[in-house]
């Protein structure tokens, strides 16, 4: 047994990103943040799809189309495979805790 | 976006199990329960993985070697394919929120 809340860095010079289970083309996937952001340039586009959830901490996630998403905690959406996402904002007050199951 | 604490009815006379994705092998459900557990006889014994997060309330899982996990908010735990184990109780005065993927 773990807590998805323990063991977060006091220091964050860069998004966590951690696996907690990698198994049957599942991935299951703890990312903490703290004010940061994807780079400007380019975009996130997965060969698979991706559910994430936001646990902690609030987010606000941008889409090809310029739609925007801002996640609190609790909320959660479905990314399907090759959808160009990106992250424009995390909270910089608080750590933002993601839980990513990719498959 | 959907929120994983919404859309909780007032009355639970069962525990609610609600698919939020069922694709490529793969299914992501909430869990709900108040004061349920599993029945005395029996056991679960699931062909597929199971990793289990408790997001609110409380719960015990008990294991077929008679370990028991008691799981609050944030605490996770994978269950192997074919490991026996029950839910043992739930909090009765709050409503236990489990986040369960299946692979």
């Amino acid at each position: 047994m773990a807590n998805i809340f323990a063991n977060i860095p006091k220091e964050l010079p860069a998004e966590l990103f951690e696996d907690i289970v990698r198994n049957n083309g599942v991935e299951i996937e703890r990312i903490v943040s703290k004010g940061h952001s994807s780079p400007l340039d380019g975009w996130y586009e997965q060969p698979r799809n991706e559910w994430v959830i936001v646990l902690q901490g609030q987010a606000m996630l941008v889409f090809a189309d310029q739609q925007e998403v801002h996640l609190k905690a609790g909320d959660y959406i479905e990314i399907p495979a090759l959808q160009k996402h990106k992250v424009s904002w995390t909270d910089p007050d608080v750590e933002t805790v993601w839980l990513a199951v990719h498959y």
